[in-house]
């Protein structure tokens, strides 16, 4: 925080071009070369190898006694694509949707049941705190799941930790329970966002308290937008989990269900989360005019309390610096009216009582109205 | 932006007249000649030719083997009405519909399943940035689409062109997805126009932040307003398109609804965009609030400081500034007890020393309150 | 707008008596005398004639050939109701809503089907710009439509002239259709206040820009609350469309429940519009406080430049206008280090110089902080 | 209003104690002596007996000619409710309910139809405006009535009345029907505080526009606390309403089902009232804070207005006040740079003109600002 | 309240670590050694007995004539939950619900019907008025109700004292009974909070009026926080004890499901209150905000009024307190039109007359602006 410029200004204006033609998916320039990983598993073992491409895929996943995931990082290679169109009778549209990263959390079910399309969000903090935003598509067919990611950025290596140690059900559960940790890895991960903002709100308060400045209302605002972002994420997310927990697809087997269910609860308390940070960022927008409001009254009561005092002693002392003659310059005759106080022996010393019983008078008058409170 | 008035004063007050017969179609004085594009087309063939008008519509569309898009801009001959009422038994409510240009997007059905009616509207910045809402009225038949455009500016080109080219399904998915193909272009078009206004706040948060001014908050007001015209057409657009996924109407393919539910998908991102730049709006109108008070609270900050600081000392050179006199000018008696540290030998220096120490005691006050940061 | 009290006070708060005795319809004191019209039509033939009273009313309405539309302005003649009572064997409750004019829009509909009984209410500026909302209500029986109208204002004028014109399907519809065109022009009434509000929103923002004042702040309020006067109503009266589009009465056709669903989409567009104009009300009122603010900040930006760079200048004057002698005016002493700046040949002048630099010094500074612009 | 304190400070915590066993209900020690009176009536007759207990219930409800209204007020009495359990099989929970009085407003059906229990609230202004939320609770079976009342506050008068003459279906609508006149009754009132509150905020917009003062925010937001409560009371009320209009159960007739309707829409009504007052409350706060940055304006223009003109030219005479001396007082030599000014023969003259010019060119600089209007 | 920190600042991120494996409970490492206490009760009888483990549960629940609560504090010990998951073939998921203490309130069912597991959350204030925000987990199976707290802070003790005493159906009741007993008089307690923050926030508004000062905003805020955090756990409760109403479980007797109404009834009134409670404190807010600017506006009427009256007036002393010379020093010439004022014989008294006559007016005028009140 405390940086001279707004952060979080994420581009969050990835969007359709207006007029191309659906289905027909373009590689977009910036795309990374890919990294593939096929993870051969089963309940008793493990194999992990690099592959070039997939294009051999019918001989990679030919043994029927294991599970497979290619975990693919990077999509600039439109071979791969073709090869999944042409082995699993893939829709062009989820082409499309798999290139063009500007998906909504979504589960597309089929109706020959071959496959099933889902969407998530990986969200994290980058470089400068700036808040990323990408993609991560799952092709999830018979004993075969595929993810796809847009950058090398990657929570996927708890699970595959797990996956290497066999630990729990992620051997056994096949699949659609892979699918399933892959995705809760990456809710999990808003607790982990909602966290850093959660502290960095309480710090924003305590620095209302310490010592307000300008950069809070920047700062507040800033991890506004990035709950804003993170809800547009949530919601559509616990839709697709919902969808995932009654669809019929015998891809999805009950055991998956019955966890999805347990990332759906997760899901839901991440929604809870964002509107409570919510609501404490707009407190802490509120507690902060508020603050400006009273320092004004501060600012303001200082300044009223000097003028009043002084502004009239002022003027007295004014009264009696002017030069009213005494005396006639031209006859030389008296002018007895003209400042008599001036030639009084005390006269000085009574200014000096009159002016402090003003001042007194203020003072009083100011403290009774708790002004110096 | 920055110009001397408010933009964005765009019509949005065009309302039926209280009174007038339902069904009675009347053609609006401003109305536009029509221009009639008529573009036949199949798998294998493509022509296009300009119509001046369509009296002779059943010579037109009778070879069974092409589909057929009349493609009308302009809305003042009536001629044009009358064949469609007589060619295809047209409820005068539709006609009424297409004519009188203040219609929310809906699709409209009929019993006899000859005709489909659906109403877009296809919003522009046209000159000056001001949002233009033009409607855009369908009618769908078998093997023949008719669209109507209140003016000449369009969006249809990038359809056109590839109706022409014939990539894609565009010309085997018969009249029904022509028909998606233009609601895709024009659901995608708002992308654009809020793409475009997300970067006029990411620059208006920016001018915040670098030089505030009062601009700021009519541009930001400005963009508001386009933002809710923007949701008063999103959210009919999408219960429209759900109505078509739905439909039992043999008019829409299968194929067609299944594109259409990317469309659909679409407009639910276009509204949870819209809702996140209200949300960023608010905002910066937000922090332009909390910016003017704290511009204001530095203002005040300086005046307090000068006149704190001067006020005083002010008064202390007023007071040796008095003229009570040391001799009474008629007696010539000594008065020693007025003002006799005039005559103190180093009175003057003594009234520096405690300025001095009266100007250093705020400074430091001052300073301990953090006014001078 | 503009008067020196808040308009739009329009009594809203006409509520039942607690504790009066249900279905015991009362004439209120200030019911207008009843002005009775029979319009006797047909596809063919159309008869308008004035009647005293309706006691007759089983003569009137005999000939199976005609509809009949009792057209009745002002209720205070209870023979009216007596009459209906005993005609139709209508409820009391009915005749106590019609009486009591504090329904909201609603239909009801009995089991008898012998007639049905609506509530729409008439919304209209009257003198002074002083919103009105006057109830109407329908019976609708077979082949007899009998309107009530609290007073003598009056929207029905366009029917009446279509209904004599016999345009359209005016004469052709039945009763439930003239019930149909009359609900429609009252509905079509509040696109024309809601344009008149929304430029006056539109002048208002105009205002802001050019001469804010403290009256727009009142104006824009008493807008907000015909806002919500009229969203009071308009959505009743959308849940009275849809039922009427939703009942299986055989009393209301099937031609008028496909003009109602015109009426209904009217009416949510007056929602819609009614929301956007509350939003922009509220901008409206954000861009005053906005607007205030910059101009405190203005005027102290005034006061600020002002006081901070004479204050100063005046504390050095009143310096050396200080009396500190030069002499000791009893021993004759020079005392040197009183004011010797006094007496050096360029004292004068030095100080205008230092004067200068301070007041260039502070201009300079409040230029780089952008206060003169 | 415009007392010293925050009034409608009612006591809305009256809040279960957690741990107590339900349905042991306990009789609070504030509650007041039972008074009970029963009236006994049919179509033809009508008789009212103050009773002390109603220990021998069996033997006062058993001619079967008659409906019975146990109408009782103050609930200190356990022998009443022990005689309640004994003679209708009620259930303790119910028991619980009436004497602990801080139940929403519901319906409770029991499943063997013998009873059904109903709780309203009423709300009235007691004592110095203070809003009193009294428990009405209703024990309805065959031809029996029984209501219990907390305090003698009462707005069952007018009921009693109808009852004693006869007038309407009072009589003839069995006991269901007396229970839809009471609550009606109990509705109808919060249309009587609503209209109460109304006209007081339209008060306060009169005190806004003549003198605001700081009252006007608590009076405020004292109406808007008591909309609060009476919220949190007509929605339940709705939804009980709702749920006799729809119950299965014999003890409600169907006429009674019919007004019950009308007292639904009653309460729909107040709920639109009730939001309508809460935004006039909102939009006079509004308002409030609008008006008084106004004032802050102004003051802060007469200040501006009135230093910038007098600092400078008090620093004019502050110049011309300073003592430079024309002549070396130890020379005697002449020192011509210092204050020429002084001894010009129209200096004086000259000083004001140049004072003149420079207030008046601030006064129209202030002009064209808009200040003096 | 009035501490120099804002309090409430409770550890509401108790969050999943992402990427571990689900249904791998692992113990806290801050987890407390288990109080295990056995309470053995039927209708008669009543045993309790401090158990150092469960892992004989299979004896302690043998005999059926008797229902089980294992009323458990602290989570520390492993053989716990192994003893369940052998026993009970508990999922592991539910054993990590028990140990994460991060659950939202809920119901899950399993199909065999073998247990119920709900979660509680128990609130309650620690030292120094900190919200804590416990979990309270319920296994039901039949006869046998296992409860599991986080910490040793209890709400229990007034459900262990009336299943010690028997009173009501606490004993009868079965274990569902227990269940119910338990999670009402948890809700109840939310009640005793909201109670505490309501006098809280009263004596806010009372503060408001008295004296406000800076600290009532943070004040106002923590109490918000508060209650955002028991709304995250209200609205879950309620959907917990709504399925616990819905359930087909025959674990849950009918008797329970009547009386889970009445708590459900307690958790929407909850709802409610929580609702009143936040609206307050935005009045608060409003109020403080409003108060805050009424007082400055006091503040700059104080010193526009003192300035305003004294700057002309010391103007004019600075004025008669130039020195332009009456004389000639040189020649000697007498300059008449150098301040003839102070050579006239009245001028002294006719300077402070019309000081009095600016003042006069000015007093004047603030009078009628009402700057006096």
């Amino acid at each position: 925080m405390g940086k001279s410029k707004p952060r979080n200004r994420h581009k969050h204006y990835n969007v359709p071009v207006p007029g191309t033609s659906p289905g027909l998916y373009e590689i977009d320039d910036n795309a990374l070369k890919p990294k593939i990983t096929l993870h051969t598993y089963n309940e008793r073992t493990y194999k992990k190898e690099e592959l070039s491409n997939i294009n051999n895929i019918d001989q990679l996943v030919k043994n029927k006694d294991f599970n497979y995931w290619f975990d693919i990082k990077g999509l600039a290679d439109p071979n791969i694509f073709e090869t999944l169109f042409n082995k699993f009778d893939i829709s062009r549209l989820v082409l499309e949707d798999i290139t063009n990263s500007y998906q909504r959390p979504k589960l597309d079910e089929y109706d020959n049941d071959k496959y099933l399309f889902a969407v998530s969000r990986h969200l994290y903090l980058g470089d400068d705190d700036v808040l990323c935003n990408d993609q991560i598509s799952f092709i999830l067919s018979e004993r075969t799941l595929i993810t796809f990611q847009e950058t090398y950025a990657d929570c996927f290596e708890p699970v595959r930790k797990r996956l290497e140690i066999g630990k729990g059900n992620i051997r056994i559960g096949g699949s659609s329970y892979l699918m399933y940790a892959i995705m809760d890895v990456i809710v999990d991960n808003y607790f982990t966002l909602l966290n850093f903002w959660g502290e960095e709100l309480d710090a924003i308060e305590d620095r209302l308290y310490d010592h307000p400045d300008r950069r809070i209302m920047f700062d507040t605002q800033a991890i506004k937008r990035s709950l804003i972002t993170i809800r547009k994420v949530a919601w559509p997310e616990r839709d697709k989990l919902n969808d995932i927990i009654r669809t019929d697809s015998a891809l999805i087997s009950d055991l998956t269900k019955t966890y999805m269910k347990d990332a759906y609860d997760h899901c839901i308390q991440i929604i809870d989360f964002i509107e409570s940070l919510k609501e404490i960022a707009s407190a802490n927008i509120d507690m902060n005019l508020s603050i400006t409001s009273n320092r004004m009254n501060e600012i303001m009561k200082v300044l009223t309390i000097i003028s009043s005092i002084f502004i009239p002693l002022t003027f007295i002392a004014g009264i009696y610096g002017m030069n009213f003659s005494r005396e006639d310059p031209i006859t030389g005759k008296i002018l007895p009216h003209n400042m008599p106080e001036l030639y009084s022996p005390h006269g000085y010393l009574w200014t000096w009582v009159v002016m402090g019983v003003i001042a007194l008078a203020q003072i009083i008058y100011f403290w009774r109205k708790g002004w110096f409170k």
